[in-house]
């Protein structure tokens, strides 16, 4: 965590679960587009799920279908897998680096601090694209929801939270947001530190982060923004573990795709907004 | 539905369903004891059940232990039965009217336009209370939501509302609103008409409705306001049916038992704010 927000020549690509990888593949076709030119391996890291075998095959399909000139599916499921060469070197082959579903708190537990999380960073730097799905977005930012009730969650300490792996700063990601009505968790989270913009992201629904700190919404369905900013009142420092948080005065959009948030000015950008934004700063 | 909100002298309370009927009583003792003096008898409507006889006995055994004198169980399953001159009469001799849970459209159907509904009117006028849970709290303003998906609802259409009972005015209350996430309905609804406020119950909460127009959270579970008057763009109108909702710029409160809302200023009241505003109106 820095005081200023770091900026990475690399995209960052927030999904929130569910995402089309059969049909018509419109999220991951952007995710995929927005590799670096003339790399076009993917490494797909499944340390979050506990059915690597299930779902692997999955993504691999969809990369190469998309034109993925290899799709490396790393097998990393304890720490030293984390540590090894080998799999660093296909980190630092690939110019599209996905995170796969599962449990957050495995894939963290397993890839934190370590090598191959040290390379995923140096790609994003170098302007690879690094992109997570579920537990696998939840886990993008420098801090994340972990565990927790989905419904009835506006209560102290009912979400849990640790540590991310780091890629943004300032913003919590949920998700499968509006299938699970997770609504009351982000709006703890936003009392307990109102500097951090909350990114609910629907199934089959996503967020681009551009290097100017702008999110774009892709994807068939809603992501929603829960903006704490301008937070009046909480009594949430006052109460026992599990009282009910009151909350006044957030602000709440939902953005449908082409639709963007402009995180530092907290400005919801329509459809020409966001272009002319992007424009300026490619 | 009439331009200035009708003020009525009698409380309407609207709970979120799952009301404690057997420990403390918490929300039910408040509506007990918002019936006019030396009015201890009440009336209670479950029209919406499609299992009157299974619903009815813990509300008489709840509000026989709470002090009623006597508690109306009323057969209204048809329009005849709204009709009926015997079903009127023990409305006029009830303090308190309440309406059970089930399906709001069937309460409407039965009751809409009825001498009993004419009479409960009559009752509010007169300084009696009016409650109602789940169904029954949904079909207290003047429009209603009735069916539909909880989750995932800001596709245009996909919330059926029609005409409510009418004892509130540009309100829409939804209930088992955390527990269920109904948040994204109440988007939808605000986005379809930003002047109608959309008040959540949770399971367990309810508000009173004081005579005038402020509300006052209730029970030990959360009432969320999501406010829509400063909606500043959505695209719905140029939506086809069944297509994501945008929507920029809503206000969310979560009240706890004690809060309050003006509905009129659209302002959040913390505890003593509301003491203050209700004793000057009383």
């Amino acid at each position: 965590m820095t005081s200023q927000p770091p900026v990475s020549p690399g995209r960052i690509v927030a999904i929130g679960g569910a995402e089309d990888k059969t049909s018509d593949l419109e999220i991951l076709k952007r995710v995929f587009e927005l590799a670096p030119v003339a790399n076009a391996e993917v490494a797909v890291i499944a340390s979050a799920s506990g059915i690597p075998d299930q779902i692997l095959p999955a993504y691999q399909a969809a990369f190469e279908r998309l034109g993925a000139s290899r799709v490396h599916a790393l097998d990393i499921q304890d720490r030293k897998q984390a540590a090894d060469p080998g799999n660093v070197q296909l980190i630092h082959q690939s110019g599209v680096i996905f995170f796969t579903g599962g449990d957050q708190l495995r894939l963290t537990n397993v890839i934190g601090g370590s090598a191959v999380l040290n390379a995923i960073r140096e790609r994003l730097m170098a302007g690879a694209v690094v992109a997570g799905t579920s537990a696998g977005a939840a886990a993008l930012p420098s801090t994340m929801i972990y565990n927790g009730a989905s419904a009835d969650a506006l209560r102290k300490g009912s979400v849990n939270m640790t540590s991310g792996l780091g890629f943004i700063d300032y913003l919590i990601i949920d998700s499968h947001f509006l299938e699970r009505g997770r609504f009351s968790r982000l709006m703890q989270v936003g009392a307990t530190n109102p500097e951090y913009l909350g990114v609910g992201l629907g199934e089959d629904a996503g967020v681009i982060v551009h290097p100017n700190r702008v999110l774009e919404a892709i994807g068939p369905k809603h992501v929603i923004i829960i903006d704490s900013r301008n937070l009046a009142r909480s009594n949430i420092a006052d109460l026992s573990m599990g009282e009910p948080v009151a909350v006044e005065n957030m602000i709440l959009h939902a953005m449908v795709s082409g639709h963007g948030f402009d995180i530092e000015a907290r400005r919801y950008l329509v459809a020409d907004e966001l272009k002319a934004l992007l424009a300026d700063n490619q």
